[in-house]
């Protein structure tokens, strides 16, 4: 879409090849806003830290934070090494570290990015204070709370366990703080259960700073994480910073929790229909699993949108239609088990969007974003990045 | 691994970062060499035009195929711009054509490449005629035959539909045969199974060739395709060419089937212990999906192995052992629901190895393949690429 002056021409959708991922910046504004307002009204003191694990986009990360001045959070060191490049000098890694994964955040920190990594386990306390007193670095580190129990993490409960890797933190390598991530959220039922997930993530992490308080430490970011209960929270009190990353984007997962509309959903994939077979009912189009991921994850809640719901070109869902079923190349487009409604004609060569399951692991499928104004024009090209 | 001068060093595991993708050489070879000797065997005069749609490596392709001279099939039109740039001259793109497309498809021709596509559509087979008899090209066409209903094409039933495409292909829109896609196979529930896929995708496509050669056409290309089926055909009677892909990987999925053994396997993802819960008898991993992807091949199989199988650093599967569970860049690796084993100890920092429930899905969450020698050694990155 750029030319050679760097500016950018505007495209329709049909002249886009396809499958492409598409992400209406309109909608990327507005829930970007909605977040921003919420925090505000909360808890206007608390930092935002945006996991940027979905986006991977230094474009992207520019548009919504504006700027690189705003704490970030990663989910790999590739992305931490990435946005340090760019200038970002803030950033959380919020997976378990490792020790030979150290001499990369040193690398990072050396280069003038404040990264901070995470644990819940004493003996690798104890090998990130070797190498901080070997390599002569501070390295802060968050002590990993489990609130939840759905997956890492020290529970409040294991307040002996917890002040074990305080106190093995020595030498540069110290103690920064808490973390936890209320990723149960995401299998809740309704938005009730996501307000109540949200409320225990406040109290796990509470508890868990004062047990470290109570030993005598002192514990400056009190952090937690997951859009659905960054939304859902109603009393932030103790908690210094929250990280959320999927709320620009929303999904169909999200939409499902009752966390967002469907016409909040900013990324779609375009796909064009190449074949059909009448007699099954089927709309066979050149977006499968490969553009979608082979992601299911409202298969577990009340509405089975398949591998994602079906809309017309500008975007608008049409009622009960879903990709059914996906092989690599090839999505099966079919109307919704139970619906009354009948199959629209689309002919060979109409182009269609796709809203995702999950926005991360769609995104994920793609090298770019093709960017949309609010008449569903691209008007850039954003890269993302993967790998670790 | 590559040194300035371009040759290779040898590299331990434990010194590659995690999740990083492997691919263990001399099982590549030995699968291959499987694939030669069965189609030796059984039609010594066979084309074989193995689909890289899995592999998407151009180093993968010249060491598997010996240089570039054999005819290749692709799942989308970047394989085939990527690999006709690369010299390969003889390309099928096996997804139904839109017109869309068409220039990119001249764009490849015109570079050399013969490159064919597929349609199960007469109004597109006209559009493709058009635009043949506009730029003045000759574009080789194959129906796309549907042989047991899981996705496009036409059944042989639909014998005028079926020759109404022919029918439609005018001008520089030639016919250049038939082919199908016997993916059903891949839902068989044993190899018993797998053979009865293998004839009804023999016989369909045969039948096929027979209903434009009465009608008075000239069919000298007879395709068909996938790795279950072309591993258990028997006779090929009738068929020029067989378009298999994964054989060369081979995965959880392909040995759930019987197609291979677990050991066969030359694909897996090598992982970092994070943690644990004990209390759980769960060990955590740093592959989460977006290093194993969300396929889930092989719930529906007799044996349910989460999102893979556990081995060791070698490669050596430990009894019973899976992920079974994952968040994006975290896996939960846990007993077999059943299994009367004990969860073995592996403190945080060492490496494990996960065998992928599908080689197609798994390599496209990497960017390259590690290359293992039979020392389990790393001495060669393998480019791969994805996009549209």
């Amino acid at each position: 879409m750029q030319n050679e002056s760097g500016s950018t021409a505007s495209v329709p959708l049909s002249e886009i090849q396809t499958p492409a991922l598409l992400l209406d910046l309109a909608k990327l504004d507005a829930n970007s806003a909605r977040l921003k307002k919420h925090l505000d009204q909360v808890a206007p003191d608390i930092l935002h830290r945006p996991h940027l694990k979905t986006a991977k986009s230094l474009e992207i990360a520019e548009h919504v934070l504006r700027g690189r001045e705003q704490a970030i959070t990663v989910s790999t060191l590739r992305e931490a090494e990435i946005f340090a490049r760019a200038g970002f000098r803030d950033i959380l890694y919020a997976v378990g570290i490792v020790p030979s994964k150290l001499a990369r955040v040193a690398a990072v920190r050396e280069q003038g990015a404040d990264l901070k990594i995470i644990t819940d386990n004493a003996d690798v306390a104890r090998r990130i204070s070797e190498f901080a007193a070997r390599t002569h670095m501070t390295i802060p580190v968050l002590i990993e709370i489990d609130c939840d129990g759905h997956r890492s993490g020290l529970r409040p409960a294991q307040s002996d366990a917890i002040v074990a890797v305080a106190k093995a933190l020595t030498d540069g390598a110290e103690l920064a703080g808490v973390m936890t991530h209320a990723g149960g959220s995401y299998d809740a039922g309704n938005s009730q259960e996501v307000a109540a997930a949200a409320s225990g993530e406040v109290a796990a992490i509470v508890q868990s700073a004062q047990i470290l308080r109570d030993a005598g430490y002192s514990v400056p970011i009190v952090s937690i994480g997951s859009t659905p209960t960054a939304l859902s929270v109603a009393d932030l009190s103790g908690v210094t910073e929250i990280r959320a990353g999927v709320y620009m984007f929303f999904d169909l997962v999200m939409a499902g929790l009752g966390i967002c509309r469907v016409r909040d959903i900013a990324l779609s994939v375009l796909t064009t229909v190449i074949g059909h077979q009448p007699d099954k009912g089927w709309i066979i189009v050149d977006a499968g699993w490969m553009a979608m991921s082979r992601d299911r994850g409202t298969a577990s809640q009340d509405v089975d949108q398949g591998y994602g719901l079906v809309c017309d070109p500008d975007g608008q869902p049409i009622p009960d239609l879903i990709m059914e079923s996906a092989n690599q190349e090839h999505g099966i487009i079919a109307m919704m088990p139970g619906s009354a409604g009948s199959l629209p004609d689309f002919p060979v060569g109409s182009q269609l969007r796709i809203l995702p399951n999950h926005a991360c692991s769609t995104a994920a499928q793609h090298g770019h974003y093709d960017v949309l104004d609010s008449e569903n024009r691209v008007i850039a090209n954003w890269q993302r990045f993967g790998g670790w």
